[in-house]
């Protein structure tokens, strides 16, 4: 007894998705097979058409289904603050928060020599580009006048993204920061490991 | 800033599958905008290739893409022998521990009537049919000849559905039984919970 071709053929390809798994894949399969067939077409199409109408943002990379994203065509926005993000839901995350009015850069994962994600699939060649020059009026920049906010992750591959790209920014000369190290809203010190602990005594501020 | 609407409809559709969620959706989305248009292509095909290849087992409703399931069509099995699983992926289980030589009925689900899952939507008259008449043949047969292993979780919804199962299919006279309580293998008894501990207590054999 083993499964039906069709149906190890999409528990293989579901189990390539990320989070997914063997058991997970096959649990999919099976709700696939339960639910009504206008669903499973649905899903199908919703898939194929996100993908066929879904590409980078030519100046940040963020993913957009127009000519340029929707913040690179606010021009209201500070063309002088750019954010560096690992994905486009950090985009979403910063701006449900508020109060940053620049614009992004979307690496879409972190430096990781080992697993082959050097500066380049990071696209941060586009970035030093952009600091250099407008890109859709071609009109030449100064990149001092650039502030480079980098936003990855507080992880070790974050870091790494952060130091290569401060290291490449700095070196035309523009700004670079980084978010603030510290204690998160809510957080309890007991529950706090020592290195956020550590930071945060670090960069106390005066009250 | 919001996402495309594409990407919206994608994270919505994903979102509504088991185990994935909002968090999940946008993580699977983000990764399908990223692989190659092959990958997701050969997605979308399997996902709809076995929503129209795979169906119900018109006789013990395991899911195959014949006209009779694997396990029904080998005449070599016993066919006064039937297990019920909540799951086609249990039947693949019991398959690989080896040694059941009897067929399934597959409820793909549990008894929940709060839920709406009532005995109809487990195919228990498919199940009863098979007790008095054989499908094929026309043949009428004596319940009684029947041995009907109930292999449902052991869990509150399991022991409903076995609960369920053995009302009445003992209603025909066919004799049902229950896989066996106990500690699994490998079992370290201070990990056991009192529940299991009880019951294996009470199934203690003679060595």
């Amino acid at each position: 007894m083993k499964y039906p071709n069709s149906l190890i053929q999409l528990i293989r390809e579901l189990s390539r998705l990320p989070g997914v798994g063997p058991k997970g894949a096959q649990r999919l399969a099976f709700h696939l097979f339960k639910i009504p067939h206008e669903d499973v077409e649905s899903l199908a199409e919703a898939i194929t058409t996100a993908k066929a109408l879904l590409k980078p943002c030519p100046i940040c990379s963020n993913i957009t289904d127009e000519e340029v994203c929707a913040v690179c065509s606010d021009l209201e926005r500070d063309p002088y603050l750019i954010c560096v993000v690992e994905s486009p839901n950090d985009i979403i995350a910063i701006e449900k928060a508020g109060g940053f009015m620049g614009r992004y850069h979307v690496t879409h994962g972190v430096y990781s020599p080992m697993d082959g994600v050097g500066p380049e699939r990071l696209g941060l060649d586009k970035l030093l580009a952009r600091l250099q020059r407008d890109v859709r009026t071609g009109e030449v920049l100064d990149p001092s006048r650039f502030e480079v906010v980098v936003a990855t992750s507080m992880t070790t591959e974050g870091e790494a993204t952060a130091s290569l790209v401060h290291h490449q920014v700095s070196a035309l000369g523009a700004t670079v920061s980084r978010l603030a190290y510290g204690l998160p809203n809510g957080a309890a010190l007991e529950y706090m490991d020592e290195v956020t602990l550590g930071r945060a005594f670090n960069g106390r501020q005066r009250i």
